[in-house]
């Protein structure tokens, strides 16, 4: 995937502490060390009750193909230090030229409901290897579960209307509009203006024509004629470049030509102005003539509260075109994501490791980390976050920042592992499942919360809690850190 | 530059309604009338005074390598609609496959200053290569030149302390971090952490360690002399692990440990708790142990309103690590930028263009535009917004959207042309400056507008009109299909 798309290596696509960090272990000869990180998030994004785990077949592909190319080795041979002297020495240009990925990975499935505080994402294996690899993880990682979370609470708001992701103009790059493409469509847009995007995802395509069409014509209703005989199949029409409801008029009467040679308009196209009112409007006269299936679709900066204002409105809007406020998760563009080490392994047992902080949310969980996701009577009741190297876990939770909010489940409840395996000593063990079979992951995880989650407004908080003996622990290593 | 990185054409890299667009330009046989598109944005991001041209090259590259591989071809031969009728025909893929471009194209430079309204980019040509490259270079121009004002703006409030740019992780997606590393480099910055920006735009790198680092050693002190044992010439130790003030300690020993073989403790890096109150105590201690000279770096989600406040505070930051809040441009996620049609030449005239909108602000300027910076005593005295086809021009002009807003210069007063030539019939005729020329160009702009324009609050409105004979040409158009 990734590695379809760039010609460069992607391995440098890293930050500079992580190769000067490897430099110092491999010169301290610590590098074979074991470590475990985690990666997870810890604030909801645009305060959503949920998010939607997606990037992971990129970082597949991104690690598939790690390898240090002569040309980045050559690059790295060059670098100076401020007073001019080298950087890196030959030895270790050579280490990195022989680097082969070795590590374990384990990751929530593209499509899967994810919650702060939850490990997403797990590396173990070499301390080097985790290093290098993880600024890239998360660049994927945060940018395409923020984007996803976004297109499914849209796709929520819109209650069964089609989205139409239109953001290629308005994105963050190249990239930034191809990635976020791939992410709007698991989590529930219908297809994507980006071509591209559509080509290399395998996500169908939408589009008719701008006003540059219409202008490019003597008249209105002549580029609308003009318009549907070269596309009788495939006939929206943009009603609004002079006047939005004389554009419906004409909209019409090229809708009465196409009829007669057996053929129909599809849908009109609004891009401005008061959506309510012109959509209720244009209903009205579309219905009047006899159209009452051709579709009106809606664009012009719509997030999903606006599209949720428009439907209690009751606006007669059946299609919702979203570019910017989609693709760049306008009001909250970068969902946080960081990667923590919380294991090494020194005399084959592991140390587990945790960073202080003044603000308790930024001390991560120690261990080796997975989610137990528990399901009773078919819903999810509760993800419980649990250290693999405690033995006998509790069947109680404890809220990660809150010790009085405690959860048991009973002894018998199914759960299910969210982490499953990637990767084992370098070598991929997953198989990546189809786009369509994403979006239906997380159409069937949609169905297992409650509906009080899914809010768009101060939503139902779904229960997240670390198993307790793993919280006593954490709480023991602070004390003791502080020397409290 | 980008055909260096991307494996892929990317020539479809625009969005379906182009292609449709084009085949019915095609179709109708109308796809070579000449046409003149001008890309420009309406507000101001950030509510930013000024804003800061970028994406230039990346375009420039783009468009040098735009042609329809017969895999692009393949995939457009495929696509269906929805009652299962090819889209385009044999004979319109045989016509891309021919595809050359031949337009003229003019722009502003990477690193000018440019405000609301003005066209910053220009393209005359067939009609049909106006619209196809229409959606990439948007999308180029929208980002950087949104990052590129970013980092300006940080840069401008960090007031000669250097800004090192640490946004890979949180970027939205691979290339919003590089081109989001080229533009801030470019706004200002002094360093990128993302190597693989730093190897393909020559921009310096920087980083030394992170937390993990710490955490894979026994205590904070052995890992802080590990560190300085194996980078003494780039040694900048990270101090918040456990206890800021503690580290800063542990800090001072080693930098007392590297003295003595005539090294130096470079800085001390802070990132998290109150970067005010914490480098205040920090500074003190070193300078109290004859530690003077070493830096404070500070990072932690800090944006331009943040450093300036520190900076109020008489923070003892001396260097900034910025990331998040740059890179995806927080609280401004997109420039909105758009590209319209202004003209179209019918039977060798020139017939200007307006799309109407009940918003006086969406409605575009018709013509062949270019824009006139007026300098007086060496300052930029106003931009004056032309129509190359108005023959003597009015020295007047007048606010966009608020007439009674005038402006005269006099006659003799000196003006440079904006838009400069990059194609002529295809090709390049345009050299691209090296990054750190855009650099300078940037700097000597920034000197020539008054400092209240660059205020970050509030700032003094910088003078766009457009040329008086154009203002009320286009008045006159309104007021005609309006029919009133």
């Amino acid at each position: 995937m990734i590695s379809k798309i760039y010609r460069v290596s992607l391995s440098l696509l890293t930050d500079f502490y992580q190769l000067t960090m490897t430099y110092g272990y491999w010169k301290k000869n610590i590098y074979n060390k074991e470590a475990c990180f985690n990666v997870f998030f810890r604030e909801r994004p645009f305060k959503s009750g949920y998010a939607v785990s997606c990037g992971l077949e990129y970082v597949i592909d991104f690690l598939k193909n790690i390898k240090f190319t002569d040309d980045d080795l050559k690059y790295l041979k060059k670098l100076k230090t401020d007073n001019n002297k080298k950087i890196f020495d030959d030895e270790f240009l050579k280490f990195l030229k022989s680097f082969k990925f070795t590590c374990d990975i384990d990751a929530v499935e593209e499509g899967r409901l994810v919650f702060p505080n939850e490990p997403i994402f797990r590396v173990k294996g070499p301390l080097y290897q985790c290093q290098l690899i993880e600024s890239a993880i998360i660049n994927i990682l945060n940018f395409q579960t923020l984007i996803a979370t976004k297109s499914c609470r849209m796709n929520v708001a819109s209650a069964g209307d089609p989205i139409f992701e239109f953001g290629l103009r308005r994105a963050q790059g190249i990239d930034g509009a191809l990635a976020a493409s791939r992410a709007s469509y698991i989590g529930g847009c219908s297809s994507t203006s980006n071509v591209l995007a559509g080509k290399i995802f395998n996500i169908p395509v939408s589009g008719t024509h701008s006003h540059s069409w219409i202008l490019s014509h003597d008249s209105e209703i002549e580029a609308f004629r003009s318009f549907s005989e070269v596309m009788p199949d495939n006939c929206i029409l943009l009603v609004d470049t002079y006047d939005t409801l004389k554009g419906v008029e004409n909209a019409i009467e090229i809708g009465r030509e196409l009829k007669k040679i057996n053929k129909k308009l599809l849908g009109i196209r609004i891009d401005s102005g008061d959506l309510s009112y012109l959509s209720k409007k244009s209903r009205k006269l579309l219905d009047k003539n006899g159209f009452e299936d051709v579709k009106i679709i809606a664009s012009n900066d719509i997030d999903e509260f606006i599209l949720s204002s428009l439907k209690q409105q009751k606006s007669k809007v059946t299609v919702w075109g979203i570019g910017t406020r989609l693709v760049t998760a306008y009001d909250n563009p970068s969902l946080g994501l960081v990667c923590k080490l919380s294991a090494i392994k020194e005399n084959k047992f592991w140390i587990k490791k945790i960073k202080l902080s003044e603000q308790k949310i930024k001390i991560n969980n120690p261990g080796i980390l997975q989610v137990h996701r528990y399901i009773k009577e078919g819903k999810y009741d509760g993800d419980m976050i649990v250290d693999e190297l405690i033995n006998n876990p509790n069947s109680t939770m404890i809220h990660p920042h809150d010790s009085t909010k405690v959860k048991r489940f009973s002894k018998n409840i199914k759960y299910i592992k969210l982490l499953v395996p990637i990767f084992r000593n370098g070598k991929s063990v997953y198989k990546n499942p189809s786009i369509l079979k994403i979006k239906k992951l997380l159409s069937s995880e949609l169905n297992k919360i409650d509906n009080s989650i899914k809010r768009l407004h101060n939503p139902h908080l779904y229960k997240v809690g670390l198993e307790k003996k793993l919280y006593n622990e954490k709480n023991d290593m602070i004390l003791n850190l502080r020397k409290l």
